[in-house]
């Protein structure tokens, strides 16, 4: 087995489960588990979600949310956006924030409609604008996001090439802008991704552009999300969104169940067991996943924040 | 990618659920989960546990639920026990139930202390005359099951090398008492599992067992229980033991947490998505799910229950 030696993870878990809460989540929680996730060793954490206050309510308060964290040593704080007003308002943090954009497109023409609106047209002329407005106020874009990568809702299969069509999409507009792009992610936003999936998406991005990076982002949908970050893991993949205590699901991907993404202490456990480093303090985490339940108010789908590691059984018998 | 074209899949639901809920639960909601199991193309069930009333009361009922349950066409129902008072009360259903027995061993002598208060002597010895029980009963054995196969809450990490002896004291039980094992099945008894253990184990006892069938039995302790079974698809395991909704745990595990096995629904989706045939119609057993649900009075940890299968959604947009 080629395992990495290590990988990145990105917590995505306030900025995904704020989104889809019924809440309201009081914004002196929001701050206190951002804060707490700060000292569990994770190195980036998506703080906020500069998106529409009336279309994603529980991200209303994300100038307070930013504005009251207390930034920690050698853990990068991004944010995330969607149009001009978002940037906009994330550049009044970018001294706390490490602002980078991404140009996003979907797989699936259908669920890019159903989420933001527009057509695949549609959407490229909204990313050349996007691309621009960063450009004028000078934040990077260095990324491409493939929303739909392997399955969606409301238009069934996708296949590979419709991921590499994506993708060809984003690095067109990019290199129209001057741009180059260092990183690619693969994301399951509705949860179709199986390893086969993604061993197959992964395989044709690779074969058309070798030297790019690609990353993970991944649900747990119906229990599959760490069988498919294993076989990235098998593959190579070195970086990976994830959501502490399961976290999260897309408002707009019409689910009725539970759609959380993969929980960052389960992920941090298999790679420690498989003697992959994460650099995560998988225990002082899970207390961040319990705070994170008490902060939505009920159970969230981690199995690993109620077991505890492994390493605990181990340390107790050492 | 190496994947088996079909598995068969034992569901274990009833026998592990109802051994640790605290119930108490309707000897009539048993039988109407059972009867339900039955009509979902599932073609083995573990339909009862004939173990001490008092030490799991859950089972107290064995023969209540055996004698009413209504057998399907097609169905293989099977039974538990761990000693000849066990062994006597499944022989009064021998024309429902198909009886065979297995040497059951530890590859941890923390765990069979722990459990079944025996040491790996003591162990055999016990193993050894329960077989002599089976042989005089006409009851066959031919399965030889390595509990605490990846690791243990009581003694820590297990070498394969320790599952090797387990396999090989059962194979001595055996072979003394002229009996030839077709299967090994290795059990995640603690939640100890990970890909690279399932490999592991695998590979050292194929080494020494070439022709032996193997067949694994996993938790979702930690969310990884899916990706363990990946594992063993990769290399060519067509044998699960699972549970509906992820019922189950075993009640002298010394686990805080959500111990369930891995869900039967979730098992039969990664499948059927990687075009492995499993036989079982996966919306029917959503439904048995629920009923679980129910009937246990609380939510299970399967998150497939609630978010239903992939081809569902197929469908809708077919």
């Amino acid at each position: 087995m080629d395992l990495p030696n290590r990988i990145v993870i990105r917590e995505e878990g306030p900025r995904e489960g704020f989104q889809i809460e019924k809440g309201p989540i009081a914004t002196a929680d929001k701050i206190a588990l951002i804060d707490a996730l700060s000292h569990c060793g994770i190195k980036y954490i998506q703080a906020a979600s500069f998106v529409s206050r009336k279309h994603v309510p529980g991200w209303a308060d994300a100038e307070a949310v930013v504005g009251g964290i207390t930034a920690s040593a050698g853990v990068t704080y991004s944010a995330l956006w969607f149009n001009e007003d978002g940037l906009n308002r994330a550049l009044a943090f970018k001294d706390k924030l490490t602002l980078s954009g991404s140009i996003s497109l979907s797989a699936s023409e259908a669920f890019s409609i159903k989420n933001l609106n527009r057509d695949r047209p549609g959407q490229i002329a909204a990313m050349r604008a996007f691309v621009r407005a960063h450009q004028a106020a000078g934040v990077p874009v260095d990324k491409i996001i493939v929303m739909a990568a392997f399955g969606c809702n409301f238009s069934g299969d996708i296949a590979p090439k419709q991921v590499v069509a994506a993708v060809a999409d984003g690095m067109e507009i990019a290199a129209d802008a001057g741009l180059s792009i260092n990183q690619i992610n693969l994301a399951d936003s509705m949860g179709w991704a199986t390893p086969r999936r993604v061993a197959a998406a992964i395989g044709a991005v690779r074969e058309c552009w070798p030297d790019r990076e690609i990353a993970l982002h991944l649900h747990d949908t119906r229990g599959q999300g760490i069988a498919c970050a294993y076989e990235g893991l098998r593959l190579g993949v070195t970086r990976f969104d994830a959501a502490v205590a399961g976290l999260g699901g897309c408002p707009f991907a019409g689910h009725p169940g539970a759609p959380g993404n993969i929980a960052t202490e389960e992920l941090a456990i298999i790679c420690e067991e498989m003697g992959i480093e994460t650099g995560i303090d998988i225990e002082a985490l899970i207390e961040a996943a319990k705070l994170a339940e008490r902060v939505v108010g009920h159970p969230l789908p981690s199995a690993a924040l109620r077991s505890g590691t492994i390493a605990s059984f181990r340390r107790k018998v050492a």
